[in-house]
């Protein structure tokens, strides 16, 4: 196995080769933006660890790694247009920097291109991956439209919100894994738990997105309580409604009717997050969703070595260091 | 051969029993309500006239046929958006009737549906459906794209407009025929013809578009001029401004950088189509691409019957009797 790094390296090698833009430019140039304004790469990077793993050749993954991170790209530039986001990666959004007609088309083109570029997989292999990538799509779609819908509603469920997230991003990280399993040819027994590694991994990430947004380290430079400020409804704010008392549950609700923006509606808000046992909560669930993604792998068939290697790169990302 | 009427009824059948709307609703919602609006169904009918015509059972074909109606509606739905219409055979369109937000969505979810409702084909026939569908996705955005910057330029040449509606349009039309050839699992050498065939008339009945927007019946009730009260560069306008001489130049100019909307600028705009022959070169354009059409089908490997059978379906199509 090589370092995440080195994995890294290799997959922005292939991406850079494929960058060109072609005519009409309005259509690719977004496409290439994008998608070299960097990121972690972690989707892509777990496909190519995914095919290593097997002892397959890991630039055998490298087309399906560039399709998965041309679908994150593609949900990227329409979530933003959605969101009314301005900013992405600290760089102006697609839609801001040309316009919405252009953002939504690109983002269209982005999403065949992710399609086609598993065409020249083998039949069976492309027939495989294609059909996982359909499936995953779809559920994005979903969850970004529950997460729509929750905007507007007042009251909404823990496994309702689990759902959701689970949906708009879990399911491409178990996708993404799972794809490098196939183009391993790898025995298909290994293709469930490492998909289901990659879900409860991508959930377990997600949470904690969560739970730093208010309870993060501020040195990283990234404002704490945002979400606070703009009534987002989080596991935070959900688990605390369901165990706070009534005295509680109106000081809660009066804050998130506010579109107050000050430090100290953060500091009361988190206070109650505390005093509901909410905190505690939710760092527990984290943990949990964690432990099941680990102990999926106890039924992967690789060695020892390799399946720690897999452990250790998720313990990673849950301290945020990858 | 069935009659077109009995292709449809088939079609029609199959598209009702697949619109269940589920979880969540304003994903599904706009898909179902989009796809039941109407509309000739001419795509899906070519596919499953293709597969017919190779003595292949049609109802092999009609999730193909789905999918190209499926992913033509998302088409619909987006184009719509980026031209801000309120209207879409008659009806109110997806983000008038629901929002932005919803119609990128659910057009997002329409374009991965096409792809799923390939699934189930046998793996050789998935795979040389599916990549039909990436390419002429691909083209078809691409298309649009160069619509959409056709808008903001002063001279657009004519072979870079007909590339433009080949793409945005034509090309689906071949697909829709190659792809039924395929199910039937013909001699690959009717492919190119089909397509030929299918994009050329597509092209043709595109132009005619143009044509009869200014020099239709005004007896379907549709208004005759409307493409010239929005200064819309069509076929006729093109190739006017290439006939024309210096004084018919200027007055065409003239006419199109107003925003004015009255019989007066119809009827002094179509009199310079006249009067530099545009008319007549137009509607020789249409009649040659539709001789294009009708002469690759001496390339297929069927019956005189039934390469008779596909000309009167061009014929008729091109009366707008379809």
């Amino acid at each position: 196995m090589k370092t995440v790094e080195q994995y890294r390296e290799a997959f922005l090698d292939h991406l850079n080769s494929k960058l060109f833009v072609k005519e009409p430019r309005n259509l690719y140039e977004p496409m290439r933006y994008i998608l070299q304004l960097g990121g972690k790469r972690l989707r892509p990077i777990l496909t190519l660890i995914a095919t290593d793993l097997f002892d397959a050749d890991y630039h055998k993954a490298l087309n399906a790694a560039m399709a998965i991170e041309m679908f994150h790209n593609f949900s990227l530039v329409h979530d933003d247009i959605m969101d009314k986001a301005s900013l992405r990666r600290g760089e102006t959004t697609v839609h801001k920097k040309w316009n919405t007609n252009i953002a939504i088309l690109s983002g269209d083109a982005m999403l065949v291109k992710a399609y086609q570029l598993l065409d020249d997989y083998p039949t069976e292999v492309f027939s495989l991956l294609t059909k996982i990538l359909s499936r995953t799509a779809l559920q994005v779609c979903e969850g970004q439209q529950w997460d729509m819908d929750f905007e507007t509603q007042t009251e909404v469920s823990i496994p309702d919100y689990l759902q959701m997230i689970r949906y708009k991003t879990a399911v491409l990280i178990g996708a993404a894994l799972q794809m490098g399993v196939i183009i391993a040819n790898a025995s298909p027994e290994n293709q469930m738990p490492i998909y289901i590694f990659g879900e409860e991994l991508g959930l377990a990430f997600q949470l904690q997105d969560d739970y730093l947004d208010a309870f993060g380290d501020e040195s990283f430079g990234k404002r704490i309580g945002g979400d606070i400020i703009e009534n987002k409804k989080t596991i935070l704010y959900l688990t605390a409604l369901k165990l706070a008392d009534e005295q509680q549950r109106k000081t809660l609700l009066q804050h998130y009717a506010t579109a107050e923006d000050s430090q100290q509606k953060i500091n009361s808000v988190k206070a109650l997050f505390e005093a509901t046992g909410a905190t505690t909560a939710v760092r527990q669930e984290i943990e949990h969703t964690t432990r099941r993604a680990l102990s999926a792998l106890t039924e992967l068939t690789i060695s020892d070595e390799k399946r720690h290697y897999l452990k250790e790169f998720a313990l990673k990302l849950m301290d945020r260091k990858v």
